[in-house]
């Protein structure tokens, strides 16, 4: 079994790793972006076993990276939602989506700048504003006329058709 | 045993994690970035098991990450050196450093722009030249004045004490 540090590797990249370096973790935070909050929403959207869901959600939450809190819909259930220092997350995700895009596969959604409408270019910058919105100012939509590779219809794809306002909480 | 793929996610993200998402990939780019081109300099650096290192290799080979051509100096050895779908990697890589440095512990090793010698902000952007430099017009070096967590004595380590260029073969 691997573990997930790299103690003898004195870098800031390894540090970071050591948090969002597992398998399955920066989906999860991806999915947290979007505002997915609760562990069931996670689940059926991720397709990920729940030990493994669980296990992630956990280590976020020690390392201050998602805030876990009752939910207040739901007794007994948890909200998780992003940190600062895991919005500060949104670059690194971004830039990883955008080689993916660009080297793999197009990207089944689009990011544009609520304030003006632009989409965001391969670094999350907006042309027209000069600027590099906040998540909070970043609206995603399925991108039009791209063929989904994989027809999702759970709760979470299905509230995610249309245009959704990053961390604004998913109706599911 | 976790496989690497996410094939039920029509998401550019997944495809970039299939990619680079599996434990010690990162790490071994980072030191491609750094012009580590040979096995044993990775390996060495790294401490990284050599069937991991071997398997990780292959799999960005195939990839089109890095390429890999024969050691001109060792018969029968390899060389491997990004490509430029893996050069494009270098905002993925450098915004995961820089949470780190910010959320975790600074890093041990600054960027700057080799041009004009300003250090590079968390975007790896250089304010002065109001631009984002491309790994080989950037110069790291170790951070003054910062403490070593961990004293490396390998030849990778040792050749990266002084200043040195991104993509810059290391003379170890």
């Amino acid at each position: 079994m691997l573990g997930k540090d790299y103690t003898a590797q004195d870098c800031s990249l390894a540090r970071a790793l050591e948090v969002v370096g597992e398998r399955w973790t920066l989906l999860i935070l991806r999915d947290a972006f979007f505002g997915v909050r609760r562990f069931n929403d996670f689940q059926v959207h991720l397709d990920i076993p729940k030990a493994v869901l669980s296990d992630r959600l956990s280590g976020l939450v020690d390392d201050g990276v998602l805030e876990r809190r009752p939910d207040p819909d739901h007794a007994g259930r948890a909200l998780y939602e992003l940190t600062p220092a895991g919005r500060d997350l949104w670059p690194a995700l971004h830039a990883l989506l955008a080689w993916g895009d660009r080297h793999r596969a197009p990207n089944s959604r689009e990011f544009r700048h609520a304030v003006c409408d632009t989409p965001l270019d391969d670094h999350a910058y907006c042309a027209t504003c000069g600027t590099s919105p906040d998540p909070h100012d970043i609206v995603t939509a399925p991108r039009r006329g791209r063929r989904q590779r994989v027809r999702r219809e759970d709760p979470v794809a299905v509230a995610l058709q249309t245009p959704h306002r990053l961390l604004e909480p998913v109706k599911t």
